[in-house]
């Protein structure tokens, strides 16, 4: 098909890799984690000190023992997702410090926050998998938070979700749980029940935390997805080329750490690179070279047959205004249109990542509804031309009352749960309303109508129990 | 490239070519112009009453003679623009009835109103042509009315425009005011300095006026675009296949009268059909089949080698709102993504077609430039990818004060002029505005800074008096 986003060559993706491949090999990449020096030490990589130098040949060993396409287990079997090939999965928005109410207002968030966060997930059509970190929960305990955000996922919500990696200690965590979730360790190893975001420290660095974490988390037989967050011109170059090659370098050697750990342990190659904005001197994900990377990052996964991660609806907006909407729509689109198959940060996220908006939620979540309709395949076959039907309509009838019409008008065309579709008159009577005074009112009818899915009241008090443990005395939030 | 957007297949496009071939045999599509009729009759088709049947051969042979890509003339050939390939060019929007106010308020349009779109697409860097009839303005006389937006048009504005298809005597009157405009009918034959809006009735009608302007505007050197707008299951099947197969009889047959009153003469192969609403029944522009007709239109287009047309930014939102920021990027960058050459709608249009709202054309056309910053081709070389700066930096340090960051920032990283990228203090400090808003305020100063490029005073005496003598009598708003 005729797309007028650039399609890398061949040579072009040569180009990229062999850079990369230079990098590893002849400046190297900083493993702050003794233990992952010394499994790269063990697998015969060349390391002075903390920087690990990677030849070609050990890079692309590893990465070919990566699966294309691997099963990620819910709670409820029936929402498995795939990830890879054609198949992805959306997800809520991560890492967000504060809320943004109606009007753009800010506010730290709330444990109750991540909570109806994970409610919103749970009654979604579109989002696929419950995310972590949805926001930060400021009236959690330091050292409990992340159990308290694993197990509000896990008691409202019955598809996958991600894990926790916010140090080795809390990797380990969220491998002690998901053994008292599926009943032992050994029921881990087949197919992973979260996927963890492990980002580099660009550039050329992985921090304590996030290298220890994917050894820990792979060893659990979850699935980690390594992610660069590189800003052009300052984290990293200021051209395009330049970011790809270095955040490929970074992807790479973190995922072949993941397979030294364990080989054919599933990951995901990821990035959310975008530009440095040149006015603010801050990071623009309402960019347009956000979607180029995000195109372009897809590509060069498909090259190594890997799944890959991008951003979903990412956006420099502060609150659920036009600005949200478009930039949202642009990057999510072209996440989903390029085959990304792990889109992270699909729903809610507003002003570069700083907030988690409620009302943006339900927008993104409804642009991912549409997208997936746009890319549903169309048969084109003579039931679906139905030249019949067309010939006995003729010149200057219509197509009201055909009986193809009732018969297929709701499996044919997307219906909105909220989108504006009536006309002047109707707008005007149901209160002239803007989108996000909508989705105010929607939020809080699915919150107040939340039922959360069944789970065994012996297994909760279960996980209850090794949280309280694990938590080493600090105050858990989470109740039955 | 992977793109989930469906590629047809060379036997998907058969099966909607065969069919259009069948219905423009067998049930044919009526002409409501006489001389359109003629012409039809005089070629050797057969016609009975008013309604035309074409075989595939007659289609076929009259299709290849029309240019796969032409240039439209601008006043200032600095503007010129190329239709066809690769080139495209992004139009404000047509035919609103309303003008829609901040907050939603419609209103009836002016002519001012008229005169100041044209100030806006005139200082705007994305849109490169003008349109026509972007408002209707109610304050002028209505034998008038076209006079004196063509005049506005030529008058404030010097890029390409679009031609005034109203009726057969409007469309003589546009090649007249071009004869003035470029000294002579002679000088308007070997390029076309409008593209004109040719719409069918469908089902498989053309009005008279829409049939016997193809002919005037046609015979007048100037291009049309031959469109359909079929809403699913209302004036066309309810099938995607299907209203593809009905809108391509349409335009083949529009096009085919195009070719026989001048063979060779440019045109545009164009849709913006999309679905009925089921709950409200009516027509949705915002909806994502509207994408899927767009990015399947463009691929046909594509195989008849044709330039295409559909429409922008299109949305069902009522002001300039998260819903009317999404549903309008969506549908702009499928359009320029998917390779259509002529983009009308691109700017402004709210509420489904049924107003036009100065912010949201300052939204769409920075959604354009948006687009247009993400398709510009990136190269992909040693030079690109400075592997030496990359290496230089190494591990944990910054790019920020590398002198090629210095020397390509501007140039590499596209810069906003309406969207917010401060952070919440940088916003709150501007006054926590949303995006409409801002869009107010900028309106505001664009066109209190408007200067109307040069035209010599006797070119525009002359201009007003042929305007004059057109009208018949009817007072023109226009003035020089």
């Amino acid at each position: 098909m005729f797309t007028r986003m650039q399609t890398l060559t061949t040579e072009d993706i040569n180009k990229i890799h062999q850079a990369s491949m230079a990098i590893l090999k002849e400046t190297g990449i900083v493993f702050n984690d003794d233990e992952c020096v010394e499994i790269f030490k063990k697998s015969g990589a060349k390391v002075e000190g903390r920087t690990v130098y990677l030849t070609e040949e050990e890079v692309m060993k590893a990465i070919s023992q990566a699966p294309s396409s691997f099963m990620v287990k819910g709670r409820n079997p029936e929402k498995n997702v795939k990830l890879g090939g054609n198949d992805f999965a959306l997800l809520p928005g991560y890492g967000a410090p504060f809320i943004t109410e109606p009007g753009g207002h800010q506010r730290e968030g709330t444990f109750k926050d991540y909570e109806d966060f994970v409610k919103l997930v749970q009654t979604s059509k579109s989002i696929n998998m419950n995310g972590f970190l949805m926001v930060e929960p400021s009236d959690c305990a330091v050292d409990a938070a992340h159990l308290d955000m694993f197990l509000a996922g896990l008691f409202n919500c019955d598809k996958p979700l991600m894990g926790t990696p916010l140090s080795r200690k809390a990797a380990r965590d969220c491998v002690e749980l998901l053994a008292v979730a599926y009943g032992g360790r050994d029921k881990l190893m087949d197919h992973p029940a979260t996927v963890s975001l492990c980002n580099s420290l660009s550039p050329l660095q992985f921090s304590e935390e996030m290298a220890s974490s994917i050894v820990e988390l792979v060893r659990g037989g979850q699935a980690v997805c390594v992610a660069a967050l590189i800003m052009t011109g300052s984290s990293g170059p200021i051209t395009i080329p330049g970011v790809l090659a270095l955040q490929n370098a970074e992807i790479l050697a973190g995922l072949t750490l993941a397979q030294l750990v364990r080989p054919g342990a599933p990951v995901i190659y990821g990035s959310t690179s975008s530009a440095m904005d040149m006015k603010s001197g801050s990071l623009s994900i309402g960019a347009p070279e956000l979607s180029m990377f995000t195109s372009f990052t897809a590509q060069i996964a498909q090259h190594y047959n890997l799944p890959c991660r991008s951003g979903g609806g990412l956006c420099d907006a502060m609150m659920t205004d036009a600005q949200a909407g478009a930039e949202s729509a642009f990057a999510l689109f072209n996440a989903i249109n390029s085959g990304v198959n792990f889109i992270l940060h699909t729903a809610g996220i507003l002003g570069g990542y700083i907030s988690i908006s409620f009302e943006k939620f339900l927008l993104d979540e409804e642009l991912g509804a549409m997208i997936s309709r746009m890319v549903r395949p169309t048969a084109f076959s003579d039931e679906t031309i139905d030249l019949a039907t067309i010939q006995k309509v003729g010149p200057g009838g219509h197509y009201l009352t055909e009986p193809k019409t009732f018969k297929l008008c709701r499996k044919e065309i997307y219906q909105t749960g909220l989108m504006n579709r009536q006309n002047y008159e109707g707008w005007q009577s149901a209160g002239s309303k803007n989108l996000e005074q909508v989705a105010t009112d929607k939020v809080k009818e699915r919150l107040a109508s939340f039922v959360a899915p069944d789970m065994p009241a012996s297994l909760k008090a279960d996980l209850l129990q090794k949280a309280a443990e694990l938590s080493g005395g600090a105050a858990l939030k989470i109740k039955a």
